[in-house]
């Protein structure tokens, strides 16, 4: 038997969110996906590119995937040259791993944030500079000043669903001695602020952006970066050529230029996001306030918590608990529809009521 | 500006292969696309799985490929465990390095062949023990009882188009002390025979297909590796999770299963590749026989040759030209529709009395 890299031996797999079997009836609040089907207008370029009989699909995609970058260009006013896409925002985070940290160097990010960052500083053998949050959520003043090769933000951060002053995050830019500083906005149309303009300003800043959320594209994988040209050039080196299939560059463009969609369709959410943060709070419930499609909410201690994350999945709603340090007495729960969320309410009252 | 792994710095981009601008007609026989559309359950499942709104795209695609993956199983008669699946073949390469091949490791292969390779080496900031090909592109001696992490084999080779014998890949996987045989069968369903019986048996052995030639599918970014339970055990941990999008999943299965077609869509393209070795011998040009999509074929000497090449392009006719040593002197060329071959032969004949 042949063996792996040591520290692909010893690593474990990336752990999605549970995925239930098609046809089940169950609430889904557990993956940050959006309740709400995406633009109408994707379906028609997805169709148009399909055509009859699919014959366009025998032809290799573009690896620039210039109509979604041109999209993209339009649409936040920046570069094409500096904006590169990803099978996901996954992708392109694995590209950064990819392209600027050598076994043994340093990569940084607090604790806790999306555990991918995690898997991909073992998958690359990289040494990990993690540093904890405070139970605010407020950035580590340990993460200024060092050389790590990457420095991980996602803003907003998961599952705090907490935001960075942009000021903050200028700072630690500027402070840091020989990386980069990587903003993950998978969150950021659901804030009321983003730092777009850092990765305009700064040679050593990058922000990415999903359509998983917003665009209601989790199954398309789409993500898109913005970068210096420096940056953009080194990573298109190490990305697979044709790394975004003929239809999701289709998907992409389309759901990008219908803007209004987006924001009706974040404005929805954000709706609804006030509904749960008040029902939340009524039930004696410590959220977060939170800048993105989802609430973390604290209950009494782990117990409780880990208590109500699987009654609720007896009854067919699924949110994620995460049985973890500085988390395992909380409950992420994704913004669904008002239904879904009153559903989620009317559960979590019998619960504590049983409880009591 | 912060610079890249020294590696990655150094590096070039892998470079494919023109893709002409939609809407202009030209006849494209440079990327060993398939000639045919896909099969008509393609369209029909991506349809399906698109439905009125395309809602289902809102949730992610399943990071198992379940649907795909036991489709793969029942034609290929192989357990759905040592099944993996990629974002095209390539990502099931760079998979392979990330997971086997440490910085300053050793990776093999044959030159020339499939140029990702050495991309994918250099990324990875691998050693490469490369070692060239006899004329007749037999298996090089020296690439046997090596200690290489990954011994890398295109079969059929490109861009000879040549196979090897099963037995001999056997030896050869026999021989390695430290590493794994990666059989990179693209265009295996062109040939006549394959080995992935080498897959099912060895421990030490992958076999890879592609989706992007025999399919039609080179737009929707399709591979599939076969492999040992813990090879792709440990593969599955350098994966990205959601790496196939809800359409992709949808399209493999279905084209999968229609073997019948697939069987045709074969058939056809060999007939019209005896068409064209016919041809260019009559030309006088000397053709490698080959067992896949397209046929290497070499002029007199390397002016000529990149003198076609050009020739044929300013007559909207794309070939592949390699200005490389041992290939400078050929044409590497897709097998196309009858009328598309019948053209090309036509301005060959008409480039070699003007030359003659």
């Amino acid at each position: 038997m042949v063996r792996m890299r040591s520290n692909v031996e010893a690593m474990e797999a990336y752990v999605p969110g549970e995925q239930p079997a098609a046809g089940v009836k169950i609430i889904k609040l557990n993956t940050n996906e959006n309740p709400y089907p995406p633009s109408a207008r994707v379906a028609e370029a997805v169709r148009a590119e399909l055509g009859d009989s699919g014959d366009r699909l025998r032809l290799y995609s573009d690896p620039k995937a210039l109509a979604l970058r041109q999209a993209a260009a339009e649409v936040f006013k920046f570069p094409i040259e500096r904006i590169l896409h990803g099978n996901g925002s996954d992708e392109l985070l694995a590209m950064l791993f990819r392209a600027f940290v050598a076994e043994g160097e340093t990569i940084a990010f607090p604790y806790p944030t999306y555990v991918l960052y995690e898997t991909l500083a073992h998958a690359q053998g990289a040494k990990i500079g993690s540093v904890d949050f405070d139970r605010d959520f407020n950035l580590p003043k340990e993460l200024f000043g060092t050389d790590a090769r990457l420095t991980l933000l996602a803003a907003p951060n998961s599952p705090s669903g907490t935001v960075y002053k942009p000021e903050q995050l200028r700072e630690l830019a500027a402070s840091l001695t020989n990386g980069i500083l990587v903003i993950d906005e998978a969150y950021a149309e659901f804030a009321e602020s983003n730092n777009l303009e850092l990765a305009r300003e700064l040679d050593n800043v990058v922000v990415m952006r999903t359509f998983s959320k917003s665009h209601s594209l989790a199954g398309m994988r789409l993500g898109i970066l913005f970068g210096s040209a420096h940056v953009v050039d080194g990573l298109a080196k190490v990305k697979d050529s044709y790394n975004l299939d003929r239809l999701a560059i289709a998907a992409g463009a389309a759901s990008l230029r219908d803007t209004a969609w987006t924001a009706q369709n974040v404005a929805r959410v954000k709706t609804t996001r006030a509904r749960l943060d008040t029902g939340l709070k009524a039930l004696g419930l410590q959220t977060i306030p939170s800048s993105s499609n989802f609430i973390f909410a604290r209950m009494q201690n782990a117990d409780i918590a880990a208590g109500a994350y699987r009654f609720l999945k007896e009854r067919g709603i699924l949110i994620r608990y995460f049985p973890a340090r500085l988390l395992d007495d909380g409950l992420r729960i994704t913004v669904g529809t008002d239904t879904e969320i009153d559903a989620l309410l009317a559960a979590l009252t019998e619960y504590l009521a049983k409880k009591g």
